[in-house]
């Protein structure tokens, strides 16, 4: 594995808009940026919140009910997991569980909400697509987003959709330091990437996409966010 | 925050027995080591199983059979959460939801099973204080481990202890980027630090220890897990 990992911030994007391809614009921003060019094998972490907006996945709410938005929620989800007041855990057409059903009203004009990415792996081989047209290097993309815990408090940002780069590295069977064969040990990497990635976007900074540098060679290949989401037979919460 | 973060891998710790003071260890470690000293608000990660050796939390487990060790589970949980087959999701006396009460195999000498420490905030104390004292920096130490999630497959590396550096950073009223205020943005930084730490850590590489550098100076302050544990009266999947 990796022994040295660097991650920081695209600066320089624009506000996005519907319509924009959001490959051109990380594209041209790394290529204008202080850190220096992309390179082959490196991580790029979008948010959620500017593919929602680049392709236009906005709904009009009531900008002075501040709960108008649970309509949209309850409307989109799959499923309604728990209720407790004004909080609702969904599960969504994705497969993920999560509060809203990722619906969201920060850094979003107000009167609008931003919905999920229809088809979040497809986001993500877009930009990934545009970015090796453009710059001539094989990245891997991570579009993410933030989700609470049950048992924890605070959030972190995970994987929601992926492109050229692991959900979950198998490492049942790889020998232990000493020697014993390992009971379990599949890694969610695109999850700790994105939460690498966060740590560097900050939520106010309006940073909305960082590089990760020093992944494993072995994590890049194709793969789905499909491999993050727990099948119904395996869930014991539900 | 923060706009750039590096993370590395502390080489060329000694196998760790009980008695050891981790903090002796990794200070030796880290002022030979080929990334530089350690500075100020570098944050180190240790994985709970070597705070747990050091710590002597090891018990005798029948080295031929697999499952024995769950009668030691069984012992240690607070509560049982969840049980289907062999695995038995628990809380833990520190209020953790985990698999297996954290009791774990791997890593761990034959016909031993490793218990998480009795206090994980005084274990990460304890080498934040020799760090101090032996190399004259002031840094942040997290004390992780590796933990499932209910509806997402894969494991992350997590925070069960923690000395001079924040659980969770609550952003709640900081205005997002549109100038608006934001909702709920209580950021698990120390979960994010971790997971980063994994990445250039490994199960398989023996690497126990890893630096994070770039962590936001705001983040460095007196805490404990305990930010980290959702109370009992919030947990909606009991």
């Amino acid at each position: 594995m990796s022994t040295r990992l660097e991650a920081w911030g695209v600066v320089g994007l624009p506000e996005v808009v519907p319509g924009d391809q959001l490959g051109e614009l990380i594209a041209e921003a790394c290529r204008r940026a202080p850190n220096g060019p992309l390179a082959d094998r490196d991580v790029v972490v979008v948010t959620q919140k500017i593919v929602s907006k680049a392709e236009g996945r906005l709904v009009e709410v009531d900008p002075d009910d501040p709960l108008s938005h649970k309509a949209v929620v309850e409307s989109e989800a799959v499923r309604i997991v728990r209720r407790r007041g004004d909080l609702i855990i969904t599960e969504t057409e994705h497969g993920f569980i999560c509060a809203n059903n990722g619906v969201d009203l920060s850094n979003v004009q107000r009167g609008r909400a931003a919905l999920l990415p229809k088809d979040s792996d497809r986001s993500a081989r877009r930009v990934r697509d545009i970015i090796r047209a453009r710059l001539g290097v094989e990245v891997g993309v991570i579009v993410s987003d933030t989700f609470g815990r049950p048992w924890r408090k605070g959030l972190t940002d995970v994987a929601i959709g992926v492109a050229g780069i692991a959900g979950v590295v198998d490492l049942r069977g790889t020998p232990d330091a000493l020697g014993r064969t390992m009971q379990v040990t599949e890694v969610a990497v695109a999850d700790e990437l994105a939460s690498a990635a966060e740590l560097v976007m900050g939520k106010s900074s309006g940073i909305p996409v960082a590089i990760v540098r020093g992944a494993d060679a072995t994590w890049f290949r194709d793969a789905s966010v499909r491999e993050l989401v727990r099948p119904a037979n395996e869930d014991l919460f539900r």
